[in-house]
């Protein structure tokens, strides 16, 4: 009874709006501490920044204990992605780490506390979610591209190789080569040195940027023409729910409908 | 009574045809007068553009409290943005400055009365709205890739720092140096140069074009399906008005007229 | 009727297959010849190549006057643009041109002959209308990031003229630079030179990229939802002429003539 | 019969889906073998890479002896153009080359084995082959485009050889010259070259890239159109298929029933 009260307290505290907005304030002021990070400070200023720090780490520490004890069935807690995702970042922050070494890394962890401006904000959660459901439709598409990128790396290590092992080493120097190539970054400049060897290798490069332009071309399409589909289907659907609006298959019911009360009246009339 | 006709003739003036294109020619004059000022002139030259600028302020005044008396609620005039931005334009290119390092702020200020073409041109108003109003839509994306921005920016200026402080010195050369990354302006020698130190630094910022890359064509696609969507709901609208076309509504009413119709006469025969 | 019966000897020569099919092999050949001529050549060649090409412009001359005597109306035949087209290209490649200096000139006229391929090939020339006529639709567009262009232009040789005299020198080297730095072509260079004397410059390069990145994209949905409007008219239309398929229309004046019988049936029981 | 129960047993291995996996990871090991020769290899992995390759080179003849043999009509098995790719993959890895200077080919030969995971995967087939099909509707746009190109690489090398041999020396080398323009790399030093020469030679370069970038959006926007007009037709068609669903043709007939059953209600009427 008495731990029943203390959870609708927390369920009150964790739906409450100032609570909610104290929270995303939090998030805000730990991504610029993140960024004051960068500048050079003072040595009162850093002991300013590392008590926030540690605010931050224990407030952020509380909120997700308030929303983990507020939670009705324990176990349903850890099967959103976003509540995991939540814990992991906090927890891992929480880890004290006193090496030198290790300090950048502890940096780093904190920089992802910025993320939780993506959990939390229900928006934002949603547009991610949608960008990475987005993804498994191009899955074809990206493996083709992937053959196309591995084809050519594979060609152009095993005759560029001696022109200049910085861009043509190995199959994985190669490849970003080629990404670099495909983003036009000076490649003109990869291509003028391979063709004083191989005159005609612009042939490479010009087919190599024909196809992967294309293949993406493709993709961008085909992600167009899905998004268009879905939200035209959810249109049609939205329309007929919302209007209660006849549909052809309405007006078909009640021609038959007609057409049976016509029958039975001509029907009548010959029994007369 | 006098003032009426006074206001009479300010309208008339305001709405007639010659002045409005007369008022579009000493814009066109005031615009061709800003580049002119970016060639060397001789002195005689420079006396004619110093008359001709004092003549465009003041055609401008004059002009604007034309349209300004012509008004006929005088609290009306300040409610459009339009006219708040002309006279803000009108009012800060008149005050004298004389003062020689003022001097560029005013040729500045005089720039700015090239968008008067804007406010004066209706489809171009028209436009920029359009473009304007287009922008919230795309609010939570642009907050995403802000984030996205943020988090490689503080990771960037963690890592990168001590290679090169031009490039990561802080987070906020850092944001540039990344967006010069997403353009793809010469990414590559920034990326050469981090991957001497960090050998695998090529993760970094080939996640971060994919996921600009990722997040910008979903912006894109988001407007594009949006302004479809607008079109074709406006097409609709002007269809249905236009042209009384009956709707699958129309005729499933008539089609219940018509069930109606013959219930009745099948009441009558059974009461015969 | 001696004239009559050799306009329609034109008439039959202009509209033969195999005819059509030499003109555009002579096309080729002139412009195989064009591409012949950038290349070093032996006196021999270079005298069989000065035969071809006066081959080739009687050839032209000929082509057309065949095509100027089998047209019925003379008059009709300046009335096309492409008629006027060719006969200026083949006379103005006829002028014979002796001085050397105007030997450039002459030999540029003759690349112009290229062009003829398009005005030869139907489908050419309804592709090459069509792209002119998706112009007019971005009037405004154009003329607002003309605008933009202009502004941004004014106001960067007014601030950045003396750092760099070669990029801002005056408003048409500034267009130009600006121009450069909207394809992202090392426009990091031209920011960090101006960033060394005014720090704040990287917003006049951000939102000029903004700007008209934006405005570009406005254009090219714009002329997206254009086309797919005017190809789902012509869907539409196609489909009602082709298929004499009902439309909503016909149903629902067809449901009308129902219930002007039903009403009939009715008034008749009524009058019983 | 006997030679029936074989050819069972060949169908029966061809359609096994442990066979089919262990292909595809013979594929993936045949690529994973390209990638490694890429790097320098100790003489031990050197001879297992080599018994490897001469594995696989075997194991894919059998694969294709298998699916050969397998086919119930023999004359069927080379109209596949995957069949055929897929043997003369296979045969030319086989050719022994001993020579060092073809050593080089008989690796890139390999390379295209690769190709096999497409050729092996339905829907990398399906998308490949869409590709291919996509590419006819752009004929046009890109005979145009290529006119484009040719023309202006004939007046770029006819103006600017003397400026720059290496840009623009011949025909082809411009070709070269003006694809690089497009990409926008480092095209304005391309521009700035010759603008020291002929001033005015902004006109040509940007003159081109409006041209091309026109062209390419229309294409874009063509297949774009082409893409959803097919896409729009498929679905309509499904719809019809599938659910069955009254057409506005079908309610027009059955109105047409209720019309013919009214009339003789009317004239039975009339008769009494």
């Amino acid at each position: 009874m008495q731990f029943s009260t203390l959870q609708q307290k927390f369920i009150k505290v964790r739906s409450n709006k100032a609570f909610e907005l104290f929270v995303i304030a939090v998030i805000i002021v730990s991504a610029l501490l993140v960024g004051a990070k960068t500048y050079p400070m003072s040595a009162t200023v850093d002991r300013i920044t590392l008590f926030l720090d540690w605010f931050i780490s224990i407030f952020f520490l509380v909120e997700i204990t308030i929303r983990f004890l507020a939670e009705e069935k324990k176990s349903h807690f850890f099967k959103s992605f976003w509540n995991v995702f939540d814990t992991l970042i906090v927890t891992v922050s929480l880890i004290p780490i006193e090496n030198s070494e290790m300090a950048l890394i502890a940096r780093l962890v904190r920089v992802f506390r910025v993320l939780r401006m993506v959990s939390f904000i229900p928006e934002l959660r949603i547009l991610l979610v949608s960008l990475v459901k987005a993804l498994p439709q191009l899955g074809y598409v990206m493996l083709l591209m992937f053959i196309i990128f591995y084809i050519y790396a594979a060609v152009g290590s095993t005759l560029f190789e001696k022109i200049n092992p910085d861009l043509w080493g190995d199959i994985a120097i190669s490849l970003l080569t080629l990404f670099r190539v495909m983003t036009f970054e000076d490649w003109t400049d990869v291509m003028y040195e391979t063709m004083e060897v191989y005159s005609l290798s612009w042939i490479y490069y010009l087919s190599f940027i024909f196809f992967t332009a294309f293949a993406f071309l493709n993709m961008v399409i085909g992600i167009v023409v899905n998004v268009m589909e879905q939200e035209h289907a959810k249109v049609l659907k939205e329309e007929a729910e919302a209007n209660h609006e006849p549909t052809i298959k309405d007006l078909d019911e009640k021609l038959q409908a007609v057409q049976a009360q016509l029958a039975q009246l001509l029907q009548q009339k010959r029994d007369n």
